[in-house]
């Protein structure tokens, strides 16, 4: 794999990015004072851009940058603040990117209705762009988003999950959305449904291998400003590929040991000992190796394009993901 | 003004609101567990469908109930649902209409990712069908609406409300979707401008004198099952119409202390002193008197087109909307 800095992996688009960081700064304008209020509170809170950076990558792999590239990239940044400020509702966060979240300053209806609200703007810039094409993703999208976490709320309440289950929840809830802004991207410069179908594909592996890192992060990963503390999955009982591997790999009467502590409270003070159970039955090592897999199937989606700086740039890209320490 | 009842309104599309019955069923279905039992919650709980009656009043009037007709019936009724389950979530109510509330019974987190979840679902609708005309229309509806809601918030911490701000806010967040309605099954039979920009005003109008209804009835109304309890809007210090009008009309020293009334917490045990303000200085009677100015701009829309059964349904409907006693 190649390993390149975030800043070198931006580098080819960096003019481009500094034009969709404007597009979606205008996106976010509003005659109302308070809507004004809150995104300027949201455009503080800089974020990687992964998924526009990922739409504009696309695009240029794929023939171009081109305006619909941009309409493309600000759409999924809006979509993604407005789960991001929906999400934090759901988790009930109290920060976001070391910043106090929304809802936490806001209270829960103005974060439940800002989310409407960007979603609905960036809907709209489709529909004024006449992106006929994004719409039918996005809005599949959307649903997915929501039907992949509202799964994942359902079967982390019954601690019913399996391999399977987690690999189509977090399909769903994630790798959806990373697999739409490279079709998107794709979609905005060429009709080629090779092409369209290799980026989709690539975003969907990549956003898969993100996740599996996401989850593995919560066991290995130190609290640091920009990440969540340790164990906070374990808090919420979501069980994610580490555990779920090392509950079938640990003898049977330890593995009930742990379902019984993640049923009850206590497993909010003994984070550290279901941490230790999925180091000792090997959660981590398996996780690693299944997000390799995965990052490897992204890469291999790229095979059919020609070398180019937006080629490379997307290949490092996956090692950022999965090598990733928060 | 025709006076009919509610199931003489709707005679003239008895089985086509049958079908549409059938289709928001078949819309909602979920291969997620909790999905289909929230939506099944919900299908439970009928309301009066005023919005896909209004969507195939609209159709019949201007050439014909067609497939696209019940597209955009279940998109607009989808559309309200979902805001409906965020509402609830934004007013923390514990009950919608005598059920309790999907926030109450399955917390604020299953709430906006179900609300998330329709709006899509109605989206998607909308694309599936290729009517790219109702996604133009919808997705400002969307923006319009929680833009209208996050502004009423923002004006009311401040208690700062004129009738001009007033009719801002109710035609973003109530009159918007009743004028959509009326566009979509407008645009669903015909291409005539015309008839689909009279079709838009008719709801427009019908739209505030509906919420202007709804804002007298939190003064005059009686607690029943289906309606909200008396003074509930001054319990969160939402300053309507008539209260607007009260305070300009009185004595200033006597207006002075209802808005100090407001400002405090004595106002959630005081309600029936702000009531009997309201009443004294002719608020109801003023509002009356604007809520049937736009009722009657509303019939005024429909003079264009020929006498006919859906004709003389929208007509009733308008009475029907600014005489509900609940």
């Amino acid at each position: 794999m190649i390993n390149k800095s975030f800043a070198e992996i931006t580098h080819p688009i960096e003019d481009e990015l500094s034009k969709f960081n404007e597009l979606f700064k205008h996106s976010l304008k509003s005659k109302v004072t308070l809507v004004e209020l809150v995104t300027r509170y949201i455009l503080k809170q800089k974020g990687k851009k992964i998924r526009p950076i990922l739409v504009l990558l696309s695009s240029d792999l794929c023939g171009g940058i081109s305006e619909r590239s941009y309409r493309g990239a600000t759409l999924v940044e809006l979509l993604h603040t407005a789960t991001l400020v929906h999400d934090d509702v759901v988790d009930n966060a109290e920060t976001r990117r070391n910043f106090p979240s929304i809802n936490a300053v806001w209270k829960n209806k103005i974060a439940v209705l800002m989310g409407d609200y960007l979603l609905a703007r960036g809907l709209m810039l489709a529909v004024d762009g006449n992106d006929f094409d994004f719409l039918r993703v996005i809005t599949n999208t959307v649903k997915r988003m929501s039907e992949g976490e509202l799964l994942q709320i359902s079967k982390t309440r019954k601690l019913d999950i399996d391999e399977e289950t987690y690999f189509r929840i977090i399909s769903d809830k994630t790798a959806s959305l990373l697999s739409t802004c490279c079709e998107i991207g794709a979609r905005a410069s060429t009709n080629d449904e090779n092409k369209i179908t290799a980026m989709k594909g690539f975003g969907e592996n990549l956003g898969i291998a993100f996740q599996i890192r996401d989850d593995i992060l919560d066991f290995i990963g130190t609290k640091n400003i920009f990440g969540k503390p340790l164990g906070a999955d374990i808090k919420e009982k979501k069980i994610t590929l580490p555990l779920i591997y090392a509950l079938k790999n640990a003898p049977k009467d330890e593995s009930i040991k742990i379902i019984n502590l993640l049923k009850s409270k206590e497993r909010k003070t003994k984070v550290d000992v279901v941490i230790k159970f999925v180091k000792m039955y090997e959660g981590i090592e398996y996780s690693e190796k299944v997000a390799l897999e995965y990052s490897k199937a992204a890469l291999s989606k790229l095979e059919q394009f020609q070398t180019s700086e937006s080629r490379l740039s997307l290949e490092s890209l996956v090692s950022f993901v999965v090598e990733r320490k928060n």
